[in-house]
Order: structure tokens, then sequence, then C-alpha cells
């Protein structure tokens, strides 16, 4: 491949060669790069913004992650937050540091996966920085979205009765992740070894290349549903139903045989001699949708194979319970993406 | 001073803490920090976004600047953008990037400079993210304002004939931060050494605690001039007449004699033996607004203390020129912030 250095083309050349690659789509884009501030226009609707940070070492690995997706993932966590509340992706900014051993097609390389990204879920990149750092390397990505109706879901009202929903699967990231470190220490013992991750694809997948939930929204809208109150599954879903329901004064009771696992996370699991039950409540990294519904919109749910009901709110606030398979409650605690190794 | 580790209170504990120090003062801000994203209402208003990176070893020394007034030049170096635009920011999400080494207390101070600066310029946290670095940290600020008028002003709209304006005077950041690198290789070859900054408090200031024109926004308000063109000066006036003169496709005439410059600047510049234009032409970091306006609104500026005019638009594209004191044209060039020192 080749390595040119990014001094070659000094910082403006820079973002004019990364800018050139992006198209326009949204109509609230006035104004993209290329000046001061993007110029926006969203007429009356009421908009939502977010903004998350992954450093390299804490959030990625280079050695394993590769470059296009590590610019995709990097939208896609902030567009996950979006779609949580009830709202639709439309601009995004990036600044990204990076150090004098990126070369220009390493920088090309995460502006492809951004660029992916942005075409998928119909966003445009209106601005960002980019910098050198000494060491290491970074992404920080704001996410602005447009709100689907009237009012934002928010996470603190959700109502005792309410069910609780999940999308997708859970704990296959996590499992993906530990897949990946294991590969990893195990070439670092013997690099003539070749990683083994056949019959693997979908955890890798759902580790490298996840996707945020704009189906879901958009299968709720079409459904006329309103959630309750919603979140988005980074750091685990016990993490996130404590969000829902300290934030809501409410408790809840969950069903561990109602939790979606796929069938790849169970075996990864298994091979480990760990329970998937634990990968699916504190694995993180889902950016599944969680939410809570109303009981009048059950029947409009109950067969959607997209979307698992795995319990329901309680009013006793705190008295959060997973009910393992023999019928034995378990508090909810937080693990956390980060403590889940120690 | 205490030094509680940031582990004691978690990142949700953290997040809490930080944040509850925070007012929420614009109607625009609908929720603020506590759920997936801001939601604002901006009612019918266009908006402008903008994102800064700053980088430790990059684009600040801990060594010499108080961690009050990172936060507040994190903040203010994009409230300058805002304002660059002729809007008015009013909302921010930050990033912050820390190593270990950073206690609590430390984590503190750099958001008291960030409610420092939301503060003074009237504008609120809605959100942010913070992450623990392998090694060194960095700011990300994203920037959210609302248009003063219907239009935004662009660098690209020069028209021939327009008197160039800049702010407050140029120069005197670069100044500073000589003096501050000055002073502390000095104290690396003999560590008893003191610090000699008498008499160099304004240079000092304007590099560590530098501030965005708000009011000159507001002055130009007052008075109704809409510039025809407008960029801050981040990277020194020479840069940014660059990006006005190409991006409008004309050239400028720009006197040396009418550059405004600070005593101290000048006095620190003569210290080196050093031309304090080139200070001012190639400084970069003061936050100064450049703009060009119609002749006709010359009588409404021609005695503000505030604004220097300091030469024209001229219709032949690339044509550049600082007219040197002894009536010789020199081609400006960009020497950009970076390149300053090689």
């Amino acid at each position: 491949m080749t390595q040119t250095p990014l001094s070659d083309l000094g910082e403006f050349g820079l973002i004019d060669r990364l800018a050139s690659k992006f198209e326009i789509k949204r109509s609230s884009t006035l104004k993209s790069i290329g000046d001061d501030a993007a110029v926006l226009d969203f007429q009356q609707k009421k908009i939502v913004v977010t903004t998350d940070l992954l450093v390299e070492g804490i959030h990625y690995n280079l050695t394993y992650v590769p470059l296009v997706h590590l610019g995709y993932k990097a939208v896609v966590v902030n567009l996950s937050d979006v779609y949580a509340m009830n709202a639709r992706p439309t601009q995004i900014t990036v600044s990204l540091g990076i150090s004098n051993k990126f070369y220009l097609e390493a920088v090309e390389q995460i502006y492809e996966g951004i660029r992916l990204a942005c075409e998928k879920y119909n966003v445009d990149l209106v601005g960002g920085d980019t910098s050198s750092t000494p060491n290491g390397s970074l992404i920080a990505v704001t996410a602005i979205g447009e709100l689907v109706s009237d009012e934002a879901v928010y996470r603190n009202t959700a109502q005792t009765g309410d069910l609780i929903c999940v999308s997708g699967d859970l704990g296959a990231a996590y499992a993906g992740l530990q897949l990946l470190e294991r590969e990893q220490e195990m070439f670092k013992s013997d690099p003539t070894m070749q990683p083994v991750l056949e019959g693997y694809e979908y955890i890798l997948e759902r580790q490298l290349k996840p996707e945020a939930r704009k189906d879901i929204i958009e299968l709720l809208a079409e459904l006329e549903i309103v959630p309750s109150a919603m979140i988005d599954i980074s750091d685990g879903l016990s993490s996130e139903l404590i969000h829902i329901c300290t934030q809501s004064k409410k408790g809840c009771t969950v069903y561990e045989d109602k939790l979606p696992i796929a069938d790849q996370t169970k075996k990864f699991a298994n091979e480990l001699r760990l329970d998937p039950s634990v990968f699916a409540m504190n694995g993180g990294e889902d950016y599944e949708l969680l939410f809570t519904i109303c009981q009048e919109d059950y029947s409009k749910l109950k067969n959607n194979s997209y979307i698992s009901i795995i319990g329901h709110i309680v009013d006793t606030e705190a008295e959060l319970n997973l009910i393992a398979r023999d019928g034995t409650p378990v508090k909810i605690e937080a693990q956390g993406w980060k403590n889940f190794n120690s």
C-alpha cells in the first residue's frame, strides 16, 4: 500500500481531500464543511445532540480493528444514542486525533468507514477537526438528529406495569471482543498461529461493525407505538435497566429465559465455560434499544421477531430482579463494561 | 490539595458531580445532561455547529497551562467560530479524555474553567463524554449557536472594494506562548529560577485565557452592519486572509502600518529581536474577528477603538499583498500556526 505522509498535503489539503468524498443529502444542511461552522435549518423541528469519544487502547485496539470499521463504529455508536431519543440522525461532526505514524491512506480508510455509515444512515458529515497527537489515536463524534414526533422519549418516564422490550440479541459484541482478545494472546505467544474465527462470523461482526437500530425506530413509528421510556444498550442490559428504573423511580422484573441470545454467543460462552446470560446482562456494546411500552401495545409487538419482551416495570423503586431459569430472583447490579474484567 | 481517585466515583458518579454545577440558562435547551442525548428547540431559527479538538502536547502544555484556563480556552475557541458566522452560541458538548494521573480535583478544575466560560458567554453545557486515555489528555468541544439575522456570514462572499477590518490586536497570544516557552526552558536548565513575567501580563492572558468576540458581534448588530465576509483568526491573519480571498475568488491589499499590535507584543518581539508584524501576520490563536464591510459602512466604524481597518479587497484573484512601511508590496503567504517555528 502507498504511504503518503500527511505533511505532503497540509491540514487544509487533507480536509479538502477527505471532504470531497462526502455528499450532502439532507435538506436541513445549508452549509457543510468549509467555513467556521456548518449552518443547519430544522424549520420547526426539535433536535437532539449527543457526543461520544473513542480512544485507542481504551475503546479499540488497532492490532485487530480494521480502520474502516473503526470509522464506521465511531459514527454508529453516536447514531444509536440519537435513535434512543426516538429521533432520526441528520448530521455528524468528527474530530480525529492521529499520531505521525498515520499515513494519508490510513486516514482515508477511517473516513471511508465514516462515509459508509453516513450513507447507510442517511446522515451528512458537516464539520470536524483533524489534529496530530503525541501518540495514539482518538475519534470524537457529535451527532445531531431531529425528533420523529413532537416529543423525545426519555429514560425517566417508564410506568408501573409497562412491558420491557429489547431489540435484536444481547452479548454478541462482548463475545466477539473476547474471541478477538483470545486470538491475539495466542498470536503473541506463537506468531505463526493463524486466528481461528470460523463459525464465529456473527459475534465478530457485532463487535467490529455494530449497527444502530434505525429499523426499530421506523418499525415503532409504523406500528404507532411511542415507547414510554427508551435507552440504547452500550454498557450492558443491567446498567441500562438501572438507568431507566432509577430515573423513573421504579423497579423491574426481567426473566432470564426471555433474554435474546444468539447461538454463536451461547456457543462461545460455553467454550469459555461462562454463562451466556452474563454476557447478555453485562457485556455491553450491543447498541440494541431497550424500551418500555404500555400493556395496550402488547398485541402490536407480541409476535415481532426483531423484538423480545423480557419483563415488566414494577412500582417498588430499586427492586430490580432477574428471575433465573429456576425461578430464583437475582438482584440486578451494574457491572458495566469496564469493570466486567476485574 | 486533596487527591480523590476517579474510581471512587465511577463514570456516572463523576458525571453527576460535574453536571450538578452547571445551570441551564437558554430557553432553547429542553433537556440537558442525563439522557442519551440533549433535546433542543430553536423554533424557526437556523443554527450553526462547529467542533474543535485540543490535544495535550500539541495544543497545550500542562507544565504551564493551569487546568481552569485549559477548560476555559477549549470552550472559547469554539465560541469564536460560532461568532465568526454572525451567530450567538447557545449550547456546547464536551468530550474529555484523561489518563489515570488525573484526580477528581484536577477534572473539577477543568470543568470549573468550562463553567466560567459557559457563564460568561451565556451558553449551556448539554452533553459530553468522559473517558480514560493510556496517556495524555484531550478536550473535544462542539458548539451550537443560533443565527443573529436570517443569514449566516460566510468566508466566500467578500466583494471587490470592501474594507478589511480586524477586531482587537494581533500577535499577543503568540508572544505569550513564546514567553512561556522561554521561561520553561530557563527553568529546565536551572530549576531554582523563578519565571520573570512582570510587565507581560497582557500577552500571557491572551495566550492562557483568550476571549471570543461576543462584543463585536453585538456591536455590529447595534450599528446595523452585516459583514460581507467573516472568519475568526485562529491560525494567524495571513492564513485567514488567504481563506477569505481564495474562497471569495478575490485578492487583498493590507497595510503593515495599520496592523493593530499591543505594546507588550511589540516590546517582547523587540526583546527577541523579531519583527512584531510577523507575530501579527502569522502568530495565530488571536481569536479576533477578521471581516469585510462595504464602503458605505465605513463611517459607522472609522473611529471605533475596537476595530482596525487594515486594507481592502481587490479584484485580482490570488493577488494578496501586505504593503510594508516603506511602501514595498510583500506577497502574503500562509505560515500557519504550526509551521511558524520551523
